[in-house]
C-alpha cells in the first residue's frame, strides 16, 4: 500500500475489484445471463443516471440517492435500483399490444447508506411485465430459485410474504402514514415485542391486534397458510392466502417446494409492492441475497397501466455466500 | 411514445438499450472478453465514480467531467475513462515485483460533450503495465487489431503516430503552453493550412518549420518512415522512427501489417501519452472506434513508477460500424 493523499484513493463506499474476484463475478454474470435467456427473458440496459423525478417517488430510497445537478440545472440521480428505470423504459418504448414482456438486466446501482460500507452494488434481475396472477408470480419465484442454484448456492431458502394481507390489517387500525410506518418497521425488523407494545399502547381493538400479531409471527411451510386462513377474516385476505397455497402447490410440482417457506413479516423496503413479495437467504449471511415481488402500480406512473412482477439478485452478496 | 413530463424520460445524452441492441452488445463484449483472456489479460473493475482529484489531472477531459459533491463535502466525478482509475488501482494494490501486469476492463464512462449527443459510453480495453519497448507496443497494437477482427469488423485500419517526434519539434519553436496547444490543435484537426500560417506568423526559423509541416502531413505505410527519417535531425527522433520501423516489421511478421499505416498527425486528445499512439478507423465512420498508446508518466502520479501502454475500444462505435 502506498502512502498517498486520501483523495487519490477510492471514494468511501466503493471499491476496486481485482482479477480473482472479477473472474468469479464474470462467471456468475454469465451463468445468470444464460439462465435468464433460457427462460425467454431478453436483456435491456438503462442509463446509469436518471432525472431525480424518475427515481425519487420511492420513499424508502429517496434519502439514499446520489444526486447531482446537470449543466441545464436539472437534478439527476444515480439509479438506486433498476426496476423503476425499466418501468420507465417499458412505458416509453412499448405499447399494451407488446405485453407480456420478459426482460432481464445486469448493472450497478448506487445507494448512500450511512450504516453500510458499500454504496455501489451490482445487481442482476428480471421483470415480467403485463402478466398477473399466480402463474406469473410462480414463474418469477421459480426463476429466483434457479438463479440461486445457477449461482452455485445450495444452502438457501426463499421466504415468501404478501404485503396486502398485512396492509389491510394495519388499515383496520389506522390510516395515519406515520403510524403505518412505525408498525411496518416493527414487522420488517421482526421486533414483535415492540409491535405488541405499539398495538396495545394505541388501545386499538383487540381482534385485529391478535390477527396482526399472529400473522406477523407466522413462519413455516404450507401448514402456515392454513393458520393464516384461520386468523384472517376479510374476504380479500382469504383469496390472497388461497393464491399462496396455489403458489406452493405449483412449486411443489416443479420440485422446488423444499426451497421455500412463508413469512408474513416479509414486507420489503419498497413502497411499490402490491402483492406477493419474497427474499432469498443463504446460510451464514445476515441479509437477503435476492428479493422481489409484484408491483402493479409502478408502470402507470410512466403512462402504461400494466401489472408486473420481478426480482433482483445482489451479485456481491451471492459471491459472499458462495 | 407516451406523452409524459420530460422529467419522466431519459436524461439528454444517455439512452435505453432495447433487446436487439443489448444482445449485439453482449455478443461483442463476450467476444472481446474471450480474446483478452486468451492473450493473458485479467479483468479488473473500478468504481463508477472517483474523487475529482484522481481524474481531473487530464486537461482535455476536465471540462467534460460529471461532478458532484458527496455528503462529506468532497468533490466526486463519474469516471471519464478507465485508464486513470486503473493506474490508481495498480498503484494502490500492486508492487513493482508484480509487474508486468496485463489487465482488461469493460465499463461505462461519462463525458459531458456539449457538441455530441452521447454522454455515457461503453468501453472495453486493456492496459499492459510495467513493460516498455517495441515488444510491448506491438503486443497492444496487435491486440487492438485482433479486437477489431473479433468485433466482426473487416474494413478498418489502425493509424499509428508518435507524440515524442512532434513534441520535440514543437519545443524547438516554443515552450509557451498556449502556443503549444494551438499548434497541437491544428495538427490534430489536420488543419495544415492553419498550421502553416501559425508557424509563419511567428516568424520562427524555417528549418524546423519545414520539418514539422513535413512530418505532420506524412501519411502512409513503411515508406513514410524513411521520409520521416530524412526530415528529422535530432537523435531522439531518429531512434523513435527506428523503433516504428521495428513495430512495422514485427506486425508484418504477424501478418497484420496490412491493417496499419503511419500518420504523425495522430496525437490523441490525452496529455498523458508519452510515446506511440494509435487510432482505429472503420470504413464509413467519421471518428475512431478505438485508440490508445503509451503513457509512461501516469502511474507515478499514484505512487508507482512504471511504464504502461494500452488501448480502449468504444463499444457503441464498433456496433455502428458492424
Amino acid at each position: 500500500m502506498s502512502i498517498l493523499s486520501p483523495r487519490l484513493q477510492t471514494v468511501s463506499g466503493v471499491k476496486d475489484v481485482l482479477p480473482d474476484e472479477a473472474w468469479k463475478k464474470r462467471q456468475l454474470e454469465y451463468a445468470l445471463v444464460q439462465l435468464f435467456g433460457q427462460w425467454g427473458y431478453q436483456e435491456v440496459l438503462t442509463p446509469t443516471f436518471e432525472y431525480y423525478e424518475v427515481v425519487a417517488e420511492n420513499d424508502s430510497l429517496e434519502d439514499e440517492l446520489f444526486k447531482f445537478i446537470d449543466r441545464e440545472g436539472r437534478i439527476l440521480a444515480l439509479r438506486p435500483d433498476l426496476t423503476t428505470p425499466i418501468a420507465r423504459l417499458v412505458s416509453t418504448h412499448y405499447a399494451p399490444k407488446d405485453l407480456p414482456l420478459r426482460l432481464f438486466y445486469t448493472g450497478n446501482v448506487f445507494r448512500y447508506e450511512s450504516t453500510r460500507r458499500q454504496r455501489e452494488f451490482s445487481q442482476a434481475g428480471v421483470e415480467l411485465i403485463g402478466a398477473e396472477g399466480v402463474g406469473a408470480d410462480v414463474e418469477v419465484i421459480a426463476l429466483a430459485i434457479e438463479s440461486m442454484l445457477a449461482s452455485s448456492l445450495t444452502e438457501f431458502k426463499i421466504g415468501i410474504g404478501q404485503v396486502m394481507v398485512i396492509k389491510s390489517l394495519i388499515e383496520e387500525f389506522t390510516h395515519d402514514p406515520g403510524e403505518i410506518h412505525t408498525i411496518k418497521q416493527a414487522i420488517i425488523t421482526k421486533n414483535f415485542v415492540g409491535l405488541e407494545n405499539i398495538l396495545q399502547n394505541q388501545e386499538w381493538s383487540k381482534k385485529p391486534r391478535e390477527e396482526l400479531l399472529g400473522l406477523a409471527t407466522l413462519n413455516g411451510s404450507r401448514e402456515v397458510l392454513q393458520k393464516a386462513g384461520q386468523l384472517c377474516t376479510n374476504t380479500g385476505s382469504l383469496q390472497v392466502i388461497n393464491d399462496l397455497e396455489k403458489v406452493y402447490d405449483t412449486l411443489e410440482n416443479y420440485g422446488l417446494a423444499k426451497y421455500i417457506f412463508f413469512d408474513f413479516s416479509i414486507l420489503r423496503n419498497f413502497d411499490y409492492y402490491t402483492g406477493i413479495v419474497f427474499e432469498g437467504y443463504a446460510t451464514g449471511l445476515g441479509y437477503p441475497v435476492c428479493g422481489g415481488g409484484r408491483y402493479d402500480g409502478l408502470l402507470s406512473r410512466f403512462g402504461l397501466n400494466a401489472p408486473a412482477v420481478g426480482f433482483a439478485l445482489g451479485q456481491e452478496r451471492v459471491m459472499l455466500a458462495q
